[in-house]
């Protein structure tokens, strides 16, 4: 027998088959950006579908199914908010997948939970109680477990860590995204350069030959390997945002380990000792002392191996973790 | 039958006794600042040999012990660590007690933990599965309901939250308290007038006329009832550090309600619609939108009804909340 992982990203979707110890068998992309509504869950279906077909045919079907989301998933009525696919601000995702699904069970769970119980099946959080994964990307977020449950929150929206408020006093620009996003996220190391830049008029770096809508946080890294200064002084100022956000996840839960993941670690990776002593300056000295600081082990797979695990789980009749 | 629950403070001890339902019955205070080791242990066996005494000759035998303690319980080695009590590193304060209670299950647990279970039962946090207990006083510490368990940490200090990072970048003086505690505890407001007074060679108002060394936040407090404008500013600065802790909180756990007590709420209660702006404008909006945020209403009894609580659970085999 085999599971069924699925995870919706706000790009692209990642199909991939599990065998019960959560080995991985097959894994699949399908291109998401610019679909809507009905035709984004088309790409999930057919995707799904075509899954299935393979592992039937292979001799290992598919027993149960998780779905990982970038948003909210709303029990109750089986429907999904996704901020990133329009038309998804409260579709019934469920219902439709179990078209394809039929008889085969359906679990579905956020981006966050899903990444941290992939970490925690196969990766760098097996065997821990208490661990939080930061996934820094375009947005922010935290999955949760502690006391070897998943923190959900009233709403299930707990883990929103783009929101922390790490500088005062307030500007208007944390509106849209808050505090830490603004500073700490891919579009935000893109931000602070271009700030960095026009508060700098004697810059005159690679950055400054570029189009401004053009600089990312890859370009940013580059910038940095070619010794530019001001992309150094960006990575300065995430490196302390990061920090501090870490240091609070360590005084407010006290983990065992805190793992770190998302599309910028990738490439920060090479900053996690800088991080790190930045991180202990500030969190409580005992808890400080004892947690592990560590780069996220399954990459790009962590949510479809969580969402694998959900099903796995729900297959076993085990609740949480 | 009655329950009794002790808390145990850096300066004074709250023993009380309630029935089943939680309803205080007899309450004592003992004064514990400045007794050390097993001399604090004396003062502790003998307030609860009198109230276990007194509730016997009442007719009304105390049936559980729960204990509140100021810092960490081992639960291992039943040793308590408590940094206001000197000589408590590891104090075995679970056999001592055991020497009056005999028979009596007795249970310990942190006052973080002790708060919130407190407002759980008798209090604002009534029917809450997800909700925050934030004491403001010497120290600043959050109890947490999340999922409708208690949120312990690896160790059993979770909710550190006096170490909270909130203002890049790492000033030394944040090392000995943590940076949240630094400008927004008891000992901060004083701080923070201080500092405002040194930067301030023109200012003349009432603060001005006192030795600092007797400069207290109940000092600032009256000076801002005063119409003092540096206790003004002090406070607004509170506000905002205040706001910015309850944000992340609002975040990070998705709570349906954040309680504010300790010390400071009290006097600091009457600012409570600045600080929920301050916060709101902060936090994960749709968190935001839902929260409520309240002043606890247990007042100084809010640990030992919680302690309390804990003996109640143990004597019907509850885990948990």
């Amino acid at each position: 027998m085999s599971l069924l992982g699925i995870d919706i990203g706000g790009t692209k979707i990642l199909f991939a088959a599990f065998d019960s110890s959560g080995s991985l068998l097959v894994k699949k992309t399908d291109i998401v950006r610019g679909a809507e509504g009905k035709a984004a869950a088309e790409i999930i279906l057919a995707g799904a579908a075509g899954i299935i077909s393979e592992m039937e045919s292979l001799g290992n079907p598919v027993r149960a199914a998780g779905i990982s989301i970038p948003g909210i998933y709303r029990r109750e009525t089986g429907s999904v908010w996704a901020p990133n696919i329009p038309g998804w601000e409260d579709y019934p995702l469920e219902r439709e997948v179990e078209k394809i699904t039929g008889n085969i069970p359906l679990v579905i769970d956020n981006d966050r939970a899903c990444s941290i119980l992939g970490e925690f099946w196969k990766g760098n959080a097996q065997g821990c109680s208490d661990v939080v994964f930061l996934a820094f990307g375009t947005g922010i977020g935290a999955g949760i477990i502690s006391g070897g449950r998943i923190i959900r929150g009233k709403n299930d929206i707990a883990g929103a860590t783009g929101w922390m408020a790490l500088n005062p006093a307030f500007e208007d620009k944390y509106t849209r995204c808050g505090c830490l996003e603004y500073w700490g996220s891919g579009d935000g190391m893109a931000r602070t350069a271009i700030e960095l830049m026009e508060k700098d008029k004697g810059y005159e770096g690679v950055l400054a030959t570029r189009d401004r809508s053009n600089i990312t946080s890859e370009v940013v890294f580059s910038a940095y390997d070619n010794g530019d200064p001001l992309a150094a002084k960006t990575i300065d100022i995430c490196v302390v945002y990061w920090g501090m956000a870490i240091a609070n996840f360590i005084s407010i839960f006290n983990p065992e380990k805190i793992i770190l993941g998302g599309g910028l670690f990738g490439p920060a990776s090479r900053f996690i000792d800088r991080i790190k002593s930045e991180a202990v300056k500030w969190a409580q000295p005992v808890s400080a002392k004892t947690v592990k600081i560590e780069i996220a082990s399954l990459g790009s797979v962590a949510a479809a191996t969580g969402a694998a695990y959900l099903a796995h789980q729900h297959l076993n009749n085990v609740k949480d973790v």
